[in-house]
């Protein structure tokens, strides 16, 4: 179905300033950091069978993560992408003493979930509702492909590879096997990426069967919870939406429940529809992308308001200050965008893909590289803060593996043209309508929207050249040595589409402007009536206390007519663009004891400074907010 | 320590439409209704052992309710005042039928707890911290006292004193004795009303001891978990902040924790200081008052902001849509006040008294006396309504009790002197200064601040008659016998006081003038800067979507300069004033499909209306807001 494939991110160097300190940072301190932490918190442990790992405690409740294996699986994959940058004998010899671990701990069966396999080897697949088995063999296999691809090394590959096909043994329509799918969706992309390394259809088929199983009658998770002596009506989150089992997918329209289980989903979905060609999931994947878009997604691109099913409520209802937003639903945002694109290349994914990026994602990771968001309010009074672990660990390594292999998002190909999604400095040589052509895009983005892409084919070429146009670009203009594109009447579903012969050495030029913009929420969002958002290229800003001392930043008040002006902080992290505007602060010193009056407090004028919101919280604990009042 | 004793409820006639309207729905409505729903939901069984009482379920955990003891205590407390107000047999039967099943309950050693004797009887008094034995006993002993002075039958009353003689024998300071008090307090209010009937001091050194052991170290929560097989850190709350046990309660100056078992404790504490005459428990309630009035109450008087503990944060974290405000905290918050008010006789503390009554407790019932608000929050999207019961019925009876006995809350008297608090219409004849007096006091409070009062002695005699000016009131006038009364001049601590020789037929003439306010909270509390809030007298106000259809009451912004009306509505609600001004409302219908936009929404003109908070929900489902957005 899909003409253009994503340029792989071993095959494309990152050259510029902002995601070269990123991934420096995430390959020289996150990713060790976190196999420290992964050994800390007995996890590394917990695959050495039959040892029983180190308990945790959660309100008073005891518990050993059942999704320990995934985080593991992660680790492996981040750390794979990371050896696929450069060789690390020592990182090699840490997957190793873990593949180890595994291939001692599996099965003869084949089974290998080490959760069970120490605990109660007897009930294994009796509780796919909840206890995650196929979600960690999904992850650990996606590190095992990561691996292999990165290493040549196939034995984590073999083990995993041997667990699938007891999985697929054990799964199924026919007699004697179980007609039943993972609570949390994960499996199935892992299974697409198997057939993609493989070309195995069987693995692809097994993916297609997990999905079209999924919430059909009678429910599986119903029977199974009879099965094991429970009532249905037991089911602790008592809806199936939690799980997105609550109908067959080509039913859904509206996104419900856990937001990182849905996003996985419509991620396999995608990825079904396009290696199937299958125009209903395409279809599914496309309404349920209006539903989130429409009404259920932060201005940060957070998603699934809610703690209490970690995902989404009502349309409209975005909560600033209790917005759950995890990391995790942000990243696998991206990854569903990522697909989405693929089908028609339609820049309308490519700007939430970017804005997931900047915004729902990026924030999760400190700039020390070894703190994180695991939720991502919009409204913080100071109490929230990064923490250096989590005892659900799952948003550390999502990080790590995303900007590990973000490289892996910039550019798509087909045979005679190539497509900018993302800007920011990157370089790659790839075939194109017979030639080999260099290509390198040298920007300061998102700093700056001033693009240089030189275009270089070995002989003269005549191939297409997508230049994406994001939705927040207004006016943006381009050349092809130094003649002028007519961007508008050249622009298609986001993309400037540039046709011709190319020699080497050609220059594009593209300048998107950033202007400063105040962004307004559908007044069906009760939260931000009344407020206003800054956003700057593709970049959401905040207001934190550090920038803006004397009082909480909810005090501040920013006038309608007030302008924004931006200011080149080349001593703020390496370089940032900060906002200021002329603002009022609501005071609080003057305004006495008593808790409520008849008379309204005082305002004073307040220059008002706004930074990125991703770089939230880097420098002091304090108050933080996105959505300004409006005076 | 008091000077000033309550006028109780069963010598003062309740004669003004507002209050005789929600006593008689509470006696021929809730009363009634509230036992047919303990039938229903297995309370009433419960008692009747060995029989296993049916079981609930909450997020797949099976509990029967340990507090259902105390629902019934509650329920025969209310029911009892019903029977004071006027004779019922058949109510009479009801209860003789719960004091059956009690009887037969009751272990030889007087222990009674129906959950321990029918579940676990060898564990009785192994976990007072959260287990709740001595807090069902304190609701229980309320309504044996109830029903004692309601009807002279003391079989209950006996059977708890018997129960209270074990409970004396089982805890305190001398070897063998157990140094434990409830994790939930309660049975300290009850032993002091236990001290008052009967004059027996045993009963108020028992509520003494449990004060003053509360909080000392070792700390007896941690013994008892040891002795238990349990480690203390294993405590679900973690921190006995949650019970107000984390320091003896004289070293405790800032409220935290649970707010209904803050307020019960505080009531308690406050009883007692009069009582033994203790200097320091007063004034460790003045400080504890002073923290909960300058940062942790919402205007509506509302208590607790947070589920999680079902209470206290920090100070200025008043969230209104997510607000706990447990109805339970408002109503015994006007136990707290009630008996602050009579250490000093200061007219703050019946300022929050009646703030709390017309506010943050009578919302709690519906108009149709059988539909209750657990929690209350001051902002809604239309989701939270009124339910007809409650897996934890707890502030269903405490309305009940309230409602059936709120003529005791307005009026106290000493020697010479009489005070009223509240006003709405009452008659009683008292003495004073040797004089049989008769008083009426005529007005339609809450609608108006027209009070008119009779003081009739036998005999011309010479007393005083306070009369509350409350906080909110400005330029009260007053006059008596026609001849105007400096109220500036005479009043002192909220009292305007008028001393004289009073002879039949005197008429004192009081005008509180109730012109609408706009009422703003500090600049700390984030969620409402920028907004304002009504109020008119001693009521709060709320926009409700039944008033003003056509969207969400959250998109109203009202001016800071348009003029704010009143409206007499003789039609709505047996006669409301309602607020109206001239606003803007933000239009969602022409915003388009987009999220987030560049353009700010319209605002269009729009005649807002405004309620009395406590009558929102009775009409129809929809949007509510106290505090709007002033522009």
């Amino acid at each position: 179905m899909n003409e253009f494939k994503p340029v792989r991110f071993v095959d494309l160097a990152l050259e510029g300033q902002f995601w070269r300190e990123r991934l420096e940072t995430v390959l020289t301190r996150t990713i060790p950091s976190q196999h420290v932490q992964l050994g800390k918190h007995g996890i590394l442990q917990s695959l050495t069978l039959p040892n029983r790992p180190p308990s945790f405690r959660d309100n008073g409740h005891d518990f050993v993560q059942l999704f320990w294996d995934s985080d593991v699986g992660k680790w492996i994959e981040a750390a794979s992408y990371a050896l696929s940058h450069r060789s690390d004998a020592d990182m090699v010899a840490r997957i190793e003493k873990i593949v180890d671990d595994l291939e001692k701990a599996q099965a003869p069966d084949g089974y290998l979930n080490c959760w069970y396999l120490q605990r109660d080897p007897d009930k294994r697949w009796t509780n796919l509702r909840d206890n995650h088995e196929l979600y960690n063999l999904g992850h650990l296999l996606e590190g095992g492909i990561a691996y292999f691809v990165a290493t040549g090394q196939r034995r984590l590959l073999c083990i995993l590879e041997r667990y699938v096909d007891h999985v697929r043994k054990t799964f199924g329509p026919n007699p004697g096997q179980k007609r039943g799918y993972c609570g949390h969706q994960e499996i199935e992309l892992a299974l697409v990426k198997l057939y993609r390394l493989t070309g195995e259809r069987k693995h692809l088929d097994l993916a297609a069967y997990f999905i079209n199983e999924r919430g059909r009658q009678p429910h599986y998770f119903d029977q199974e919870a009879v099965a094991r002596g429970e009532s249905p009506q037991d089911f602790w989150v008592e809806r199936f939406e939690y799980s997105q089992s609550h109908k067959p997918v080509r039913e859904q329209t509206i996104v419900v429940g856990h937001a990182v289980r849905a996003m996985y989903m419509f991620s396999a979905m995608a990825d079904l529809a396009a290696e199937l060609n299958d125009d209903s999931l395409k279809k599914a994947c496309e309404l349920l992308w209006a539903d989130v878009m429409s009404s259920k997604i932060y201005i940060t691109s957070g998603l699934g308001p809610a703690g209490g099913n970690e995902g989404f409520t009502e349309a409209h209802d975005l909560p600033n200050d209790t917005a759950y937003a995890e990391t995790c639903a942000s990243v696998a945002l991206i990854f569903w965008a990522h697909r989405m694109l693929h089908f028609d290349l339609d820049g309308r994914y490519a700007d939430v893909m970017e804005r997931a990026l900047f915004n729902g994602a990026l924030t999760g990771l400190s700039r020390d590289g070894r703190h994180y968001f695991y939720t991502n309010p919009l409204d913080s009074d100071g109490r929230h803060s990064r923490w250096a672990w989590h005892t659900c660990p799952c948003c550390t390594m999502n990080l790590s593996r995303l900007i590990a292999s973000v490289g892996g998002y910039f550019v798509s190909a087909s045979e005679d043209a190539i497509a900018f999604h993302l800007y920011g400095g990157i370089s790659t040589n790839i075939q194109l309508a017979g030639a080999n052509v260099f290509l390198r895009e040298t920007s300061a983005y998102p700093l700056s929207g001033s693009i240089r892409i030189e275009v270089s084919p070995d002989a003269a070429a005549e191939f297409t050249v997508k230049l994406r146009i994001p939705g927040w670009a207004h006016e943006a203009k381009a050349s092809v040595g130094g003649h002028v594109v007519d961007v508008t009447a050249c622009t298609r579903n986001g993309y400037l589409v540039i046709s011709r012969l190319w020699t080497r050495g050609d220059i594009i030029a593209l300048d998107l402007p950033m202007a400063p913009e105040r962004i307004y929420a559908h007044p069906l969002v009760k939260q931000d009536i009344g407020r206003v958002a800054l956003k700057r290229g593709p970049l959401v800003y905040c207001v934190e206390e550090v920038d803006n001392p004397g009082s909480r930043v909810q005090q501040l008040k920013l006038p309608r007519e007030a302008k924004i002006e931006t200011v080149e902080r080349g001593d703020l992290f390496d370089g940032v663009v900060t906002l200021t505007a002329s603002a009022q602060r609501v005071e609080d010193q003057s305004w006495g004891d008593s808790l409520y009056r008849n008379a309204p407090p005082i305002a004073s004028d307040y220059q008002l400074t706004a930074l990125p919101y991703y770089l939230w919280n880097n420098r002091a604990k304090g108050s933080m907010q996105v959505w300004l009042l409006e005076s």
